[in-house]
């Protein structure tokens, strides 16, 4: 089955808006073994009619985002209407919907809000539990694709794609094998040598569908296949670079942490200053986090270095708050002071400004406290924007971890 | 200037990855009058060669993203010199940089990454200061546009595009106007409701583009054109909306928050749970965030919570910690520990766990305090996923303290 996606809407090509849809929509595909083989977005207006067009003419499921909504730029459902040739006819049941959603929160039924009830001719209706446009679906035809027409805002299509798009979807797939997607992230070896030294046996695994993908520091190997293959593919990869893999089946790093933590029972705190959160917040997007993540302060200031960590303003000052010795200050506190069994720092300069010549933007002192008080800490250098910087640092202080998780005791 | 944009990556298409090239590629041209047109992400491998042949015949300027690396599935350089007739010549300065590259990381010479020395006859090299493959650059032709090549890896590929292609492109582009983005976010009225308010009013300033944007809570209301007609927009806007709305020049609330702050030196501190450092990390975002940022706490325990913010293990007790009672007092207490001028704190359940009947998954509480240590706590209830959750909820806070800030005193 031939997968497309249509993103309408300019703000996606204005960059006020990241495009989060694609991500959500292949991770939610994939287990159906369904891969999206193409995605393109467009503005409001006429460039949807093209889009759509070249979409019905490729694909086998067309998924479209966005202008569903009541403002004159919302075109969607009168473009595919008249594709299709289908008649827009007013819902009951949907405007009767709309009408209540709106007396309850006290706004102004408008006439343009009403023309969100108009469904076109055999289409199914998706309840929008979340907003007021329902979402709408096509049964394949000759000349069409299976076709969802789903909202915009991601509160609105999240929902509405799990409760009613997925059981369609489960619905109409021929059945068949579903392939399973395995990562393996590979620190400290560039791509190239990657490939080098396990491409030749990888690809002896008959059926198996390889990717690298180069990430800061670290080279992805994504192995696509049927469990047999995979496993396969595991022994290779870790006969040669055991020391160092996180094999992910498609979770991120810190969900393998939290995983490791949870089993162990082990407890972490969090101490930042440069990422100003990010680290906190990567973790605790992981559903279950709070079994393992006791705590974090960001401490931006010296004072709160002070005061929340009880680092010496003494050391403060003689070595500077970007320090091995203050990282490992703040690793060696957080861990005392909030009783976990790990904590990770981080303190460095996030930019653009605030860089010296020693210690010039992009610098970053990561510490590692763990049981019985032992601290280590590692010195980086990421020269890229703040918000790349915060990422990568936090990233890589949850690699320092994961290494020392998975080290024989 | 018709501009397309052509992302490759298997792993974009997987939802390994989200795709932040597009929002970055669009903010950095919007300043010269450059819009993007169509964006398409294809997998690596053939189907990048229909892409490029599509966006050659429509656009004036082509910008390509990924499939420059060493491994066997980057292809983009091969596809482009085919397409273009151009053959491959090795390029000694390449070389040389890869070898010097390569010997100062310790890492071994493969022929693959060789490869990345091979330019197309006729291409200008832009350096890549972050990575070994350099990017491409060719001047359009009566059958090629405009044809940038550049690296996937995001921290290669910012730095290459502001540093090498933006040069070329204000060289090669036609003297003109540049029009500005203004967007106006508008909380606690309808989509279809703003519009039959101020739509017309709006058109009626001659050559406006306008687009309305759902977003939780509130919508954005976009205008591009020359300063005098967002003077004006802006006159209409505010005339109406004036309470609430939050005037944003492309800017995230949160930077607007933090000018605000930086200009009456007034300084921020701020107490999470649910939101597990979302809201600092929103924050701390913001370039120059340090100068009004001065702490933040991520109290995911109760003995956190009691520890680190002094919130009353009785009221604790009494109230559940996803209560108003708890946030007010966390906000009250990190404005007293910290010294800041306010404070915002969030208690709630992020989920998928942990709702009850009376307290569901989405709940959360948000407190503010100011100065002279008035609290002042909201209730909101976000059904949503954990990462959107910790989103709207974030942003929810500075909204309210947005509105606080704007207040008359």
């Amino acid at each position: 089955m031939n997968v497309e996606v249509v993103n309408t809407g300019t703000e996606l090509l204005l960059g006020n808006v990241v495009n989060s849809h694609l991500a959500f929509l292949a991770q939610a595909l994939f287990p159906l073994g369904l891969r999206i083989q193409r995605q393109v977005t467009v503005p409001d207006g006429d460039a949807i009619r093209d889009a759509l067009k070249e979409s019905f003419a490729r694909a086998d499921v067309v998924l479209v985002t966005g202008g569903l909504g009541p403002t004159t730029d919302d075109i969607t459902r009168d473009v595919t209407a008249e594709l299709l040739g289908a008649p827009l006819l007013e819902d009951r049941e949907v405007l009767a919907a709309i009408h209540e959603r709106f007396a309850r929160r006290g706004f102004a039924l408008t006439e343009r809000v009403k023309l969100q009830a108009l469904v076109p001719r055999g289409a199914a209706v998706l309840p929008n539990a979340h907003g007021t446009a329902p979402g709408l679906y096509f049964e394949k035809t000759e000349n069409s694709p299976h076709l969802f027409l789903l909202p915009g805002p991601p509160r609105e299509l999240k929902p509405m794609f799990n409760h009613s798009a997925l059981p369609i979807l489960r619905r109409i797939l021929p059945p068949g094998s579903v392939a399973e997607c395995r990562s393996f992230t590979i620190p400290g070896v560039g791509e190239s040598a990657v490939e080098a030294e396990i491409g030749e046996a990888l690809l002896a695994i008959p059926g198996i569908e390889l990717g690298y993908c180069a990430r800061p520091g670290s080279v992805d190997v994504r192995c696509i296949g049927s469990k047999e293959m995979l496993d396969r593919a595991e022994e290779i990869i870790m006969g040669r670079f055991r020391e160092h893999v996180v094999a992910r089946d498609g979770r991120p790093l810190e969900a393998v942490i939290v995983g490791l933590l949870a089993a162990r029972g082990a407890k972490l705190a969090v101490a930042e200053s440069c990422t100003g959160g990010c680290l906190s917040n990567q973790i605790t997007n992981v559903p279950g986090s709070s079994a393992v993540f006791i705590e974090g302060v960001v401490t931006y200031s010296n004072d709160a270095k002070t005061r929340l960590l009880e680092v010496d303003a003494v050391l403060l000052g003689e070595h500077g708050a970007v320090s091995a010795a203050v990282a490992s200050a703040m690793a060696e506190n957080a861990l005392r002071l909030s009783g976990a069994d790990y904590a990770l720092s981080l303190t460095g300069i996030a930019g653009p400004g605030g860089g010296t010549e020693g210690k010039p933007v992009g610098t970053v002192f990561i510490g590692l406290a763990g049981r019985g008080g032992v601290v280590k800490t590692h010195q980086h250098h990421f020269p890229t924007d703040r918000e790349t910087f915060k990422y990568l640092a936090s990233q890589t202080a949850l690699y320092h971890l994961h290494k020392t998780l998975i080290s024989p005791p």
